[in-house]
């Protein structure tokens, strides 16, 4: 007997037919003997069509009441797979995130968990029942409704698996599992069966959109073994868990081009200006990523850093503001460019790998203007129309390649789940 | 400065244009110095999607389950209307039923309010907020979300105004108000200004469907004041409060075509058949209205009630099985009936009253096939065919017709609510 928590995300719970098959595979646990907590998501794009109706009657719509608006959407979903469960004949209990005892702060739309008081969902799991928890959201002290933010479910299933000790915590999505690099760029792309915390944060933060980053950092935390797998097949997807004594050199190469590259050209190379520039930034709440400082000449520096696209609205009138009187020539964006990593704990102990990585991509005409290195994992900025080319030679020298060729590349997501759902 | 609890159906809440005005409306009330609740049901139809979506996944939802997906629907309204009111520099805090205080017994989809804990909406009506209710609403002791049934968001309004005695409770409404009759029946149909719990209630329980029996129960138990009228206009509408000293003999005529009349024939005529029969139909909760013996002969007698069109998909098994060994000759059900009362609290010093109501009745052709009465209502059942003929000549007949001839008859609602909403 093993306790399991089970997150399933918007897709797996689109439909009625879905919805049962979580249903079904949710039963199928708790025959085998298992206590089992599934935490869901909001069914579909129904937070988004809530996210429309608000901005409808309020361009900016408060935070507080947004939570309130937002937290009906998982709502819905835990009352409508709890239905469907009993349908099957076991018996479920659908709870919200108040109901579950997730305490959380009392930031509104990015609430952070300060506490479980889990009794009541070790009560119905005593009584032998399924337990269905809304993901995303919490509760203040005060009783006020609030949500997690971006990547909130996994979060919250992470989190319950963490209080009530699971042996393991699965997140249903509608790929297989992390793959050592992104299998629409990279044919050859092979599933991870395993990797480390470390690794899997990583590639988070270099733009695997997979596992968010959050989750996993409390996954590691808390020594939360995690199982990022298919809602749509039964294949074993990926372990996330603390790294084995023996780590592969590579785990995998992730591409990210959603961001831009920002050079602020001729800047006086004096002491503090960075601090002014990129303090004004982060009191914009305004994310950087890479930053690098070229060689000064005739006492003048350029500044490069990279930001994403969908922040440079916010960001241009805070550096216009922060150059002024700096004595800078302006600053140029450049929205075309990719950044491509490396990363794999076993690097550590292999000094020779970004030597490689620069050298591989030397031999195939790459252009790198920007580096960036930590411990596990090796970044790099190119021209974005290089992508495919850098991602799929990394792939090739770091023997990454399966023997398989992906063949699901040109298929869209819905026919990807059809085929799937045909038992594949 | 007064208290008020403003409650607006589905109707008025289902664009956003609507709750825009709604928010308009609620602001307008705060601005003249007022504490302001306003009450919400869910938006238009969702609460007959969320019902669909449930029979998607299980043809008989388990209550508590139900009722968790049910509230989301004026969950959804209340944060809505929050960031409508925000929008317009007035602050307002949603709450759901819970949140507010409304404790309720765990008898799910059609839970009783045990007591309400004001304590958080008194603080957020000091704070001079504008508090934002989800109707129809609670929560058990254990903090399961039950909801109230039919009409309950009416419930909700009156016994939050009756916690903080508020000094009316608006019920806005997609009509102007509680007519003499149905306008689209009777075009000289004239709004009533006034009226006692004691009529309303008589109407209601007759088929008018403006108000909720069980809200004016409420609010006859609890004194509060309520004003039934349209969220398009700003006419007043109908004042339901304690009688006054000088009643109409007539206050309204009601109509109901919506229940079917079943004759059992030929009982034999002993004690306690009635009971028999009846006593199986209330076990079955089928709700029956008026019920006549027929005058025995030859020891036998017809019995004759009537019950709700709806509900005889029920009563048929319940009635073959009932019968069964009485030794009667089946049963006869007629759908093409109709029930016209008249209601009037004048009528207990009018002993004439029932004698006038069969007279013009006769004058005009129209047959009675049932008669029941109480201290101020008589109900007959005639065929409906005659619905029109019957509740005209009545309403002329008792002085009720009003100068005007009600124009907007063949309007559709949508047409009706456009025209009102253009300042009429």
């Amino acid at each position: 007997m093993s306790i399991i928590v089970a997150k399933f995300g918007g897709t797996s719970l689109a439909t009625a037919e879905r919805i049962k098959r979580v249903a079904q595979r949710l039963v199928d646990y708790h025959q085998q003997g298992n206590k089992v907590v599934a935490v869901v998501s909001a069914m579909g794009k129904s937070t988004d069509d809530l996210l429309r109706l608000a901005k409808s009657v309020n361009a900016q719509p408060p935070a507080r009441e947004l939570d309130m608006l937002l937290a009906t959407g998982e709502q819905v979903s835990m009352s409508i797979v709890a239905m469907a469960v009993e349908a099957l004949g076991v018996s479920a209990v659908s709870m919200t995130g108040g109901q579950v005892g997730i305490v959380t702060s009392a930031k509104h739309n990015r609430a952070t968990i300060s506490e479980i008081r889990a009794d009541r969902l070790f009560d119905i799991l005593d009584q032998d029942k399924i337990a269905i928890v809304a993901g995303f959201q919490g509760v203040t002290v005060e009783g006020d409704i609030t949500t997690l933010g971006r990547g909130g479910s996994d979060t919250t299933a992470v989190a319950l698996a963490a209080a009530i000790q699971a042996d393991i915590c699965e997140i249903y999505t509608d790929v297989d599992g992390v793959y050592t690099a992104d299998p629409r760029v990279v044919p050859r792309a092979r599933k991870i069966d395993e990797i480390s915390y470390e690794e899997m944060l990583e590639m988070a933060a270099s733009g695997a959109g997979v596992l968010q980053m959050r989750s996993m950092e409390f996954a590691r935390n808390y020594g939360v073994i995690v199982h990022c797998r298919s809602a749509f097949t039964n294949n074993p997807g990926t372990l996330v868990k603390e790294a084995t004594m023996e780590s592969a050199i590579i785990s995998g190469i992730v591409h990210d081009s959603s961001e831009a590259k920002i050079t602020i050209r001729s800047v006086p190379d004096q002491v503090g200006i960075a601090a002014k520039v990129f303090g004004a930034i982060a009191q914009a709440n305004i994310n950087i990523d890479m930053i690098v400082q070229n060689i000064s000449e005739h006492g003048t520096t350029d500044i490069s850093f990279t930001s994403p696209i969908n922040d440079l609205v916010r960001l241009r009138p805070v550096l216009d503001k922060a150059i002024e009187g700096l004595g800078a020539r302006g600053y140029l964006i450049d929205e075309s460019i990719a950044k491509v990593s490396l990363i794999g704990a076993g690097m550590k102990s292999n000094p020779g790998v970004a030597a490689k990585m620069f050298s591989v991509l030397a031999d195939n005409g790459v252009n790198i203007s920007m580096i960036s290195t930590s411990a596990i994992r090796v970044s790099v900025v190119i021209d974005g129309d290089q992508t495919e080319l850098a991602t799929r030679s990394l792939h090739t020298a770091f023997g990454l390649d399966s023997d398989d060729v992906f063949e699901e590349t040109q298929l869209s997501s819905e026919e990807l789940q059809a085929k799937m759902a045909k038992g594949r």
